[in-house]
């Protein structure tokens, strides 16, 4: 039988793979953001924007949310925000992954995991729409950050981009109205992303 | 004057670059790691085995630590472990490039973090003692994973990976004799690392 800390490792070393998940977003460096670097940002964005939730919200709950919730993308692979196609088949996939991937714990830590990873996905929990709100709003800074460029290659339209930011309001109206003001109004006068 | 949310956000697009600053590790996937895929790794690892710790830890505390305890490389640039010319140095570069960056924040956000990061640095809190456990273990569990190329480049010795790891005791016991025991002793026996 395996013990516990051999399982914890083995766990450790096959989630090593999520810093080759490559995302649809460009790093201030002009290169493909990956997912580990991703979840790190938004950590640390959690540490300090935590104010701004429009609940009290359990900053560890929800940094562990977001340190965990593109896991299952080592298996189930990255589907771009505004692919619709891919997103239909995105759930199942990704479910898949996760009972995967969590089987290698200890019993109570997959369960720990894998209710964290569940309660991310349904958004309903303070934690879970305020860890929403850092998954909409760092891309969209970094897309900020590196001119459009990334909306420009996918020709992302604005109503693309309200939609997908509609669940911000729910996690935090203050973060909204600046994300709006400072990284999606100055990118459609810019040209950057497309206004119908 | 520059809004809160704006100097939050001129500190968030700021730490972008840790993404690239490497380290002497190599991933499962055989590339130099960077500062912020390793602060992530950490991170998680936090969560699955601060039960290991010898004393009761604060787990956001720790985790808190290791997400920005390597941001001041981004202007102090990453001191090799084994360097020990550089490591001469690197205390007083990173003391100045501390001071740069936190400046960048709200002051009492500021405080914060730079407090944590001497923490951190002084080693020791239980958080701080645990924090260093992660920093010392993950790398080596890499190192391993990817058959000791690191070591083997940089001729590092057995004594020298002992010396670095007592500290590792202090903040957990039993980390320390399964990193022993799996991580270092077959790497000497594979002849990766060097036995004087």
């Amino acid at each position: 039988m395996k013990t516990r800390l051999d399982k914890q490792f083995a766990f450790i070393r096959e989630i090593d793979k999520e810093k080759r998940i490559k995302r649809q977003t460009l790093t201030t460096q002009g290169v493909q953001e990956n997912d580990a670097e991703h979840a790190w940002h938004m950590a640390v964005m959690t540490l300090l924007l935590s104010e701004y939730a429009n609940e009290e919200i359990d900053v560890l709950k929800t940094i562990s949310m977001l340190l965990i919730h593109d896991l299952v993308e080592i298996y189930a692979g990255d589907t771009y925000a505004y692919d619709s196609e891919k997103q239909k088949t995105a759930q199942e996939r990704e479910k898949k992954a996760a009972e995967k991937l969590y089987a290698l714990l200890p019993k109570d830590q997959e369960e720990k995991f894998k209710d964290l990873w569940i309660e991310f996905e349904e958004g309903k929990t303070p934690e879970a729409k305020f860890a929403k709100v850092m998954d909409r709003i760092q891309p969209l800074m970094l897309n900020d950050a590196t001119n459009g460029k990334m909306w420009e290659t996918h020709k992302v339209q604005l109503s693309q981009i309200l939609n997908r930011n509609e669940i911000v309001k729910e996690g935090s109206k203050i973060l909204y109205e600046y994300e709006v003001e400072n990284f999606i109004l100055p990118n459609v006068k810019k040209g950057h992303i497309i206004k119908e």
